[in-house]
């Protein structure tokens, strides 16, 4: 089942447009309006229901779906296809007050009153039962709509509890998991500083009460890194409740929730085997980079493995939570949208449709402004993506990003990497995969995030920044890559721990010692503003942050460190094994170096650009059994000019180039421009 | 009833010269020490009993006045005139123990064990029973002493509790304003996130714990705004309890409670109106510019509609609190305290009289200090104003600042602007109060600060600084106001809500929209650092933290934004409506150009300033029926020269001069110049 | 009894060397290989059992000493000598649960939940009954081993508790000090805001749920004086009851804990009195000066008098828990072992012997690395030390250092001191004590630190750095000591207040006034980046931080402000009495200053440094009764010449020089210089 179904009801396939509609919070005397405006808006999409628990079930014993019945009737009327929630991300006021239970415990220690949203436990009973329930009743109520394309359960996943009900869960994660607690005991490592336990009751949660004296500083790594994966396990059974729920009465409705791209306490990888496609929300900062959103798309696309997901919410204009609002400029939006297109996305929604008068997103950018008419800058930019993408019809749907490089991402990985005492409070696993993701994303070379299940095969160049952990198999699966041709690259302070955050002894960087063919003895980690340096094919770079030293077992120094009682010794190696060749990059270097470096990597793999790079235009690729599909995405003000290299028409326009013609895109600019591919 | 009536008992009117004192910490054989220091000093007037109510009721059954007994006697054989505090601010350890609900709980949701002040619940019934029992008995035993001039009931209200009283309270205080259920939800949009309450017991304190996650930020403004204007009338009913208790027996005694200048959590318009006479601390911080104090004066003469009002506390020297305890330089303590008189105070008065040997505020300035003595620098400049003041007599009492022009101040408003969530977390009320009142302050014109309640017909200008907020009403006062004449001034970010943190809809301005005659469309947030522009009267001025783009709907463009896509687009407009003008500043700018705007929107108005602009000297007036008097104040350290514009007398060293003569004012000097009236 | 002792069961006399050893963390197949290493490495000493309470006691009847019998066994049969621990610094999980009360209460109040160390209690009666408990079984189990040679209570005690059973034994404690609850409420002076105490049970301890506001900001300083007082004799009481526990099985056995410097929480020099011998971890961070760690070395060796310490603890090579593990260069581990010896120690051991695979010590540094070989930079510079060591032999062993000059140091003052709400933030006690010691130790002139039991008798010079507590007698002790001769310094904020931060009446520096002969009648606080200045001995310096004003009464001005309104005052003033001189430094200077200052004092002393100063290579003496031991430590990464002074041999490479030779100290280089003295 893939995101192509979400259309499924239309008369003929478009990407779905449209987002959040809260009509329940409004006067009834307003919906017509709305409608009016969609119109205008073409848009043709919504979703429903996110935050109604409350209004639907007014108390234990009672559930009322009269407005929610009203408001489905007339999406149905009017054409509008519908993405239902199952509210279940804030719970009424009535079973915090009633059942204290499902309240949330937090990383202080303290129990937390009714307030907020994300504040059910995923482990209290209650909230287990009445979650589910919900999602049942409102696939038993609403499931025969035709114009329902996709079930949206809960909202956001997210947070931390660490109240006695998942004190009693995580045990029985462990066991599950363990078996013994001598093996428990084993793979925490307890015996230093004697924290044996002998029954399974006498473990806590690691909080700043327990093990953590800061949000990521724990005195036992092994702790709270089963904590997070118990964590996002109990939130994935949250959610596999309320699918299961909802499949047993519509199994041809397809399921998903919204992610929302690197969220470090969510194993997403993980949490995608259960979902039928990604959905995920896109809210990039002032100064996020536009390589920033495409990580997160690429990262999004990869969850299950190519396959197209949604834009689920983006904001037409500011996002209240910023500390500064600046506006989107004229062509943001539209920039951004098809942004998403051009990575994957085969859905473009809005949070939110009408903009809310009271409570903490009244400043969010909404498509129906306070004003409450067609107007504004912002309805009007809505507008003529509305009637665009209407045009555009279903060319791009179903077609995908090809890629013949990965960035390998595991959360676990993250996880244990950040818990680390040492070697240096500035490692940070993002950074590393972004140096990466933005050398590729430059060179408009298409790149997957594949996860450590992922078989690294079908791939000529794959890299491994920071890969801290290296589970069991997994360095054996990548030596076989290397061995049969591949083309492998990883960095300082990679393959030192197993799945437990135990060092693997015999020297760094263990389980993968042989495939670089180097041992690093030690680790000099500069502080910031610190220093030093190497030459690399004949240009001088700088080494920051962490500088290994390292002896070479089989592998070759391509650089080596300018100062410091270890110049002279290799700060990059390569090891040629088998067909393939393995890089290990022993320090951090500048965004020139990481650019240079994966030019020439993918150049010896005989790897190419989609596009010559061109200044602050970004340029994909997704193709189709019959067509190329080339996105060329101005992120300058000023317009850029492109010289086309085949025959094809620019979608957007209707216009038709020859190879050879010059175009012109305006600043902040789109052209999606299609080349029939030549069949034999 | 005024202040005027503070000095009823002395022989001649003057302003009262003391402040706080508290014998009872001290062994008794010092008592007649200070008694002779006093007397050097020409101290006539002390607060006394501030913090005493573990020691006049040492248990639950037991009062022992004993020693106060003692302590007023000494007052009265001395002649000093006393405010007598009702020692309610700090409870005594024994209730603490006996009654853990007097302890607050923090806004983290942890109940507090004994310690600090301002540390009662003011909703625990125990607090209040006692508190109003000593106030009431207090009366009773010290009524009759002719020396008696004033109630001071508790001391500096301030701080916060969430505990389960609260709570309760909160829900009676929420049923009286509401009504029903139904209403709470509307007026708090608890439709959003499903927070939709069913029954008043669901309602939680919003904390920490519950719609809070940082001080100011808050998923639900509605209940944090309706909790702040709860938690500051629960307290202002503590205060109305023991007011109520001292009337009974002294009816024509005047009480106060020290208020703390913009002290944000209580609503002093409010409390004002349960005031016989207005009191405050003034502790300007090393940095506080002379303007920022002068603006605190002027808040404390507005909330009684100008009426006198008493300066109960300031330092003679250090301010122990601050990071870097700065002496006050030789002059400044003389300087700032005829700066109060300037604005309108009818006392000057010290904490403390005799620095405190141990706990937190040991190294608080005192005018009698460790050293025990009057050979201090301190001492004798306490000495050399008692003096003065003693020779300057009643002249000035009950005098009047007379202002053309008042600024808008809401205490609604400043609470819900800066729980806003969006567009700029940069937006700080005070800081535009500020820049409005430091133009007219450097222009020397008086300027008035008056509640939404006020009318606004007595002034020729008035600003509406930030005036987020609108209440029911507001909107046709002020467009009378203007259409009788009246010259309005607001800024960007104004008129967007009702007096429940809802966006009134139909564009912003909201309820302003007629009388500013535009629409805001956008407000664009600049991050620190980014700047626009516009020119206005020729001149170029930078527009800052937010722009505001709005459409003319009847309203002139009279500055234009320079820079971005919105360059072009009115930065400032004024609307012509009936006889008068209302200007709307969409963005901040420079301190220039809030002097050159008032400049031009007083002349408009024949407004004239007391006296020429004289760099870093301030000049202010009072009125009696036959005088004027100025007060010229050098913040300076250098002298300063003043040319007399008419006859009169120099007060403070009782020089004669006439028009054209020119006076040198020493650096930190203060001249008090009486003009006398021409009668007709 | 002394660290001497230490080594007795060794065949000859020699610097214990080795450290923290963990066998029981690791499978027993691994043993065998340490055992081999160590004898590569020539260690001969290591500490045991350092955190293995869960593993000896498994439940609360049973014991288990089966695997500590074997390590035991093991370091016997490989001429180990064994530092035994106690084990008591982390209680068991079974503990925490079965015993909640063992777990601390947090400075917010909060009980923790198991988890971390340092975790228990010292007033929880149950941990107090087994941890003794534990060190008599172990005593009894082990006290028999010949190379048993001393015991080590626990492991860096340290922290803090706010639970009940601490408010109960804290209201017991001040019971036993106060006799009164009268005689409380006047030491507390708890008039001042009303906190009068009628019932011992009244009193809570003072945290953030009380009397603070911030972790060093009190409402009142007498209680939260008073509070780390009670603390670390709570502390220290723990240590007593083990130490007897031990004591009575092994009275020959030579008992310690690791102290760690300067340790604001514990006052060492009383916990001294109880240990035979003092030992501490010295963990230098990056940026920490070569004097930083001396200064530490020096506290230590003067916490019993000049006797011997022993270097328990310090990591060959990166601190893992420091934000930047930068790795120690080449060289510097042998310069700051030796560092220690030259500055008193006796024993030079590590934490750690080999690096942990698991929680949060796993990358800080060890003898053997994850490598697990002794193919490492960093084991072999253990080996050079360790063979280096064996060579020099018990040479050194003994030696005293000999110093003229004293700082005095006391804890109450610190802590007081660093609660005072005044004069300014940026009063720290270790700056001022730092500036001092800095200046001796660039001049190479050798200095003890002293408490303020000690006699100053002893001493040419004395200095008081921020002496604000000023305790019953001691300024008849300082009079005495001026009058006879001495040279005493004391400088701004000395004097104020007496033993219960009760400031001392009269004038300032109180106790200390007629020793000066001045009297301080203000001190002004400058913000950061605010100077004054002042002339003494024709140089000009900065005065800065906070300026006392002061009046001579009877002191000579030595030098004065030379700017402000104070400009002409005295900034530094001298006085006779006596034989002696009294020197009172009214400001806050720079490094030049002190250093020119103390060269001034200690030359009228004729005092000398050991050596000529050179840059940044220390020089140290200690003395035998036959011979001079001079270290020279070359802190630079340079080499340094030196010039030798007299007849004598190079103990570590046994090379012999005359006087007038020159030598060249490498970079980080060491050279222990044996002078013989003669005999009369």
């Amino acid at each position: 089942m893939s995101t192509a179904n979400l259309i499924k009801t239309s008369s003929r396939f478009k990407i779905p447009f449209g987002g959040d509609y809260n009509p329940e919070q409004w006067p009834e005397e307003i919906w017509e309006e709305d409608m009016r405006l969609f119109k205008l808006a073409k848009i043709d999409c919504v979703t429903l229901n996110v935050f109604s628990w409350a209004a639907l079930q007014p108390d234990e014993e009672t559930y009322d779906f009269e407005k929610l019945d009203r408001i489905m009737d007339m999406a149905e009327r009017n054409g509008l296809h519908v993405i239902l929630a199952t509210s279940t991300a804030a719970h009424p006021a009535w079973m915090a007050r009633k059942y204290p239970e499902v309240l949330r415990v937090n990383f202080s220690g303290m129990r937390r009153k009714f307030g907020d949203r994300h504040n059910s436990c995923p482990n209290s009973p209650v909230y287990r039962k009445y979650s589910k329930a919900l999602a049942g009743k409102l696939a038993e109520r609403y499931g025969h709509y035709h114009n329902l394309i996709a079930w949206h359960i809960n909202n956001e996943y997210g947070g931390e509890c660490y109240c006695e009900n998942c004190e009693r869960a995580f045990r029985v994660w462990l066991k599950e998991k363990y078996g013994t607690i001598e093996k428990l005991n084993q793979v925490w490592n307890t015996g230093f500083w004697g924290h044996t336990f002998y029954d399974w009751e006498e473990i806590v949660a690691p909080n700043l009460l327990s093990e953590h004296f800061e949000e990521n500083r724990t005195t036992f790594q092994g702790i709270s890194l089963d904590y997070r994966r118990f964590f996002s396990d109990s939130l994935l059974e949250n959610y596999r409740a309320e699918y299961e729920a909802v499949k047993e009465i519509t199994p041809d409705i397809p399921v998903t929730t919204n992610l929302m791209g690197f969220y470090k306490p969510l194993d997403y990888q993980k949490w995608a085997k259960y979902m039928d496609f990604v959905s995920w929300d896109n809210y990039p900062n002032v100064d996020t980079p536009p390589w920033g959103s495409a990580m997160c798309h690429d990262l999004m696309r990869g969850l299950k493995g190519g396959q197209p997901f949604v834009l689920m919410e983006q904001t037409p204009s500011v996002c209240n939570w910023l500390p500064y609002n600046a506006l989107k400029r004229p062509g943001v939006m539209r920039l951004q949208s098809y942004q998403a297109v051009a990575h994957g996305a085969d859905g473009v929604l809005f949070f939110q449709m009408r903009r809310s008068i009271g409570a903490c997103e009244k400043y969010h950018g909404a498509v129906i402004d306070h004003g409450g008419n067609e107007n504004t800058r912002v309805f009007r930019e809505v507008q003529a993506l509305g009637q665009e993408l209407a045009a555009l019809g279903g060319e791009t749907l179903g077609t995908r990003v090809s890629a013949r490089a990965a960035i390998v991402v595991d959360w676990d990985n993250w996880w244990a990497l950040e818990y680390s005492a040492g070697p240096s409070t500035d490692l940070k696993y993002l950074d590393e995969v972004g140096r990466y993701y933005q050398a590729f994303y430059e060179l408009n070379i298409p790149v997957d995030f594949i996860s450590v299940e992922d078989k690294p095969d079908n791939y000529d160049v794959v890299i491994l920044p920071l890969l801290y952990m290296v589970k069991d198999g997994y360095g054996q699966i990548l030596k076989d890559y290397v061995e049969k041709g591949g083309c492998l690259v990883t960095t300082f302070f990679s393959g030192i721990v197993d799945e437990h955050d135990l060092v693997v002894t015999g020297g760094y960087p263990g389980r993968l010692k042989d495939i670089f063919g180097i041992w690093v003895e030690e680790s000099d980690a500069l502080p910031p503003g610190v220093k030093n340096g190497f030459t690399w094919n004949g240009k001088h770079y700088p080494a920051e942050l962490l500088c290994d030293i390292m002896h070479m077992e089989g592998a070759q120094a391509r650089a080596e460190y300018e100062s410091d009682f270890y110049a002279g010794t290799p700060a990059i190696a390569c090891n040629r094994l088998g067909d393939g060749r393995a890089w290990y990059v022993g320090t951090r270097s500048s965004e020139e170096f990481y650019r240079d470096f994966v030019r020439e990597l993918t150049g010896d793999a005989g790897i190419e650009g989609v596009w010559d790079s061109i200044k602050d235009v970004e340029v994909t690729q997704r193709r189709s059994r019959e067509s190329w599909y080339l996105f060329f995405l101005n992120h300058n003000k000023e317009s850029a000019e492109i010289c086309m290299k085949a025959e094809g028409e620019s979608l957007l326009d209707g216009k038709a180039y020859k190879a050879g013609d010059r175009v012109w895109l305006e600043g902040n600019g789109v052209m999606l421009y299609r080349v029939k591919m030549e069949r034999n």
